[in-house]
């Protein structure tokens, strides 16, 4: 049978099992799929459509013959192993922060900026999750408007941290229901000092602090944009700044999104109708019937649901809207193979 | 004994209970206490001060003799019973919102504008959680740099919508965490029409919605801000817009504030300063050291912590911070007897 050779790096992590998902169902044809991780997930059992595969440990040989790899196991391991994929031949698209602000490296939204995906040199890079989700809104409205200005603050989801996060979200919980203490050893940040409880708490700290007060995840919200929507990292066509908070939510993140435009003409009618034609959008706006976006409904589903979009009513050409949707699918793993996909229609994938 | 007879309005719920505490630890001389309510929670008995007190239900002679009457049983009780009170001789502080855009009644939160409980007739408006909170920290940074506009996303606690919210709030997370369904019977509002989970969600809408798209509590935030600050519900020298967002927090709102000062020289380290000596406001702004305010740490003070205070990277004299308070406390209970006390210093409460 003809069909891609497919790798998933990183396939016993939280997004690596939604990656196995988005494979079984991709329009992609696939010959075959080999689960890849650290030696120590080796030989632990996934299924892939029904049938049990083993998780093997990644070494450079694990790709050859690959035509495709998905990445998702941490920036080191992409650094490590993205050339060696493409070395033997493969198409790279990598869910880390490794290579998103290499210049010569696409970042892309398959609905923003599929044209990006031509200047690729086997590395595509996947958007951090809480950009994907905004830029999908945005890049309709800034065609349509023009888009001078963004200020989005965001509710995040614990899964984006993983799954041991996860389920120090749940042992925290429980622990407080019961009336225990909660022990916190993951959140915010795995990697930093302290450790804070996210179980009935808001944490205004995702990924590690920058010199200048904002934290990486802040930082990625506004280069990452810029470089997708205006293939800038550091254009000041657009202005984007990002306050990024973590809730108390397992899955799907929902954003605060403030934005001025440059039409001066430019109604809430206007943008709904726009948006409600957009490639990756469900517009769920009806306010009379409390209608609107929430994360546990976009939990599981590939869209991005916008609604409240409502204007500022001091401030000319300027609104607001509520963005939901689920982090870890078009957030990652559906972002990255919808990527795949893209580039197969494109003439930009091929078996070896 | 000297001292004012205090009756309060609603002592059976989560503002009441707060209101008891505040009564038992006030700097002012209290003769007496009356716990009131409606007549269903008649007979209850609660503690003062270690004493049992008996909830006698609310009719107008039960303001016979009282000197100060907090209300927080919601805004019909208070339209009806706050003018009954006032005759009798007592000053209101009214923690609904009946009042609270009746030019002639002073909205006050005393760090702020207690200039404008001079002109009380007898009611005295405390105002919504969310807004007092944030001007406490607006306006030392508007006395000091000029103030032109607000954008704020808030982070709410369910507390806020009373105690039969907060018990939905744990009865959906156990439901959760045993993989059973969960019921929503109260939020976003427990008179709409329709009810969602808010465990392990975001809800984008906290009270009713008005016409113009924005629910009732973002329109408070927009007015009661501008009659606060400038003594003009409809001022159009500080431009402020809202989005307010109910998370599941049990205790304490977090917000995400955006805002633009007059003065093109305020740095972070004016802006801190100014905050670090302000009434009312714990600065906890250490990112180095992962310090920020955090709901899990403000439950239980009357302060209000702000940090995270950092420039937008590409509008000058634009500035963002995190703002954290007891919803219960600053945001209701504390305000209303801190008004009372205010008052009374500046000898405008009596006793008969």
């Amino acid at each position: 049978m003809s069909g891609y050779n497919v790798a998933i790096v990183g396939a016993t992590g939280a997004v690596g099992a939604r990656m196995i998902k988005m494979v079984e169902q991709t329009s992609l044809p696939v010959n075959s799929v080999k689960l890849l991780a650290s030696s120590r997930s080796a030989g632990k059992q996934l299924q892939f459509n029904g049938k049990p595969l083993t998780v093997e440990e990644t070494v450079p040989e694990s790709f050859e013959g690959i035509d495709l790899a998905l990445f998702s196991a941490g920036g080191s391991v992409s650094k490590k192993f993205a050339p060696e994929a493409v070395k033997r031949g493969a198409v790279v698209v990598d869910n880390t922060s490794a290579f998103r602000m290499d210049p010569k490296i696409p970042l892309v939204v398959p609905e923003v900026n599929p044209e990006a995906l031509k200047a690729h040199h086997g590395i595509v890079a996947n958007p951090n999750c809480s950009t994907i989700q905004m830029v999908v809104a945005l890049e309709p409205i800034r065609k349509a408007f023009g888009l001078k200005r963004v200020i989005v603050s965001t509710y995040q989801a614990v899964s984006g941290a993983g799954n041991r996060a996860l389920q120090e979200l749940r042992d925290e919980t429980q622990a407080y229901l019961d009336g225990k203490d909660m022990e916190a050893h993951i959140l915010p940040v795995s990697g930093d000092k302290k450790h804070y409880p996210i179980a009935f708490n808001a944490l205004p700290q995702i990924d590690v602090f920058e010199e200048d007060g904002y934290t990486h995840e802040e930082w990625k919200m506004i280069h990452e944009t810029k470089k997708i929507m205006l293939n800038d990292m550091d254009s000041k066509d657009i202005k984007v700044t990002a306050t990024c908070v973590r809730i108390p939510v397992p899955v799907a993140h929902s954003e605060s999104i403030y934005f001025e435009v440059e039409d001066p003409k430019a109604t809430v009618k206007d943008i709904q109708d726009v948006l409600a034609k957009a490639p990756g959008i469900v517009l769920q706006d009806d306010p009379d019937h409390q209608i609107y976006p929430q994360a546990h409904n976009a939990e599981g589903s590939r869209d991005t649901f916008v609604g409240r979009i409502r204007p500022d009513q001091e401030t000319p050409q300027a609104f607001q809207m509520w963005d939901v949707s689920d982090n870890m699918l078009k957030g990652a793993a559906w972002n990255s193979v919808q990527i795949a996909e893209t580039m197969e229609k494109m003439g930009l994938l091929h078996m070896q």
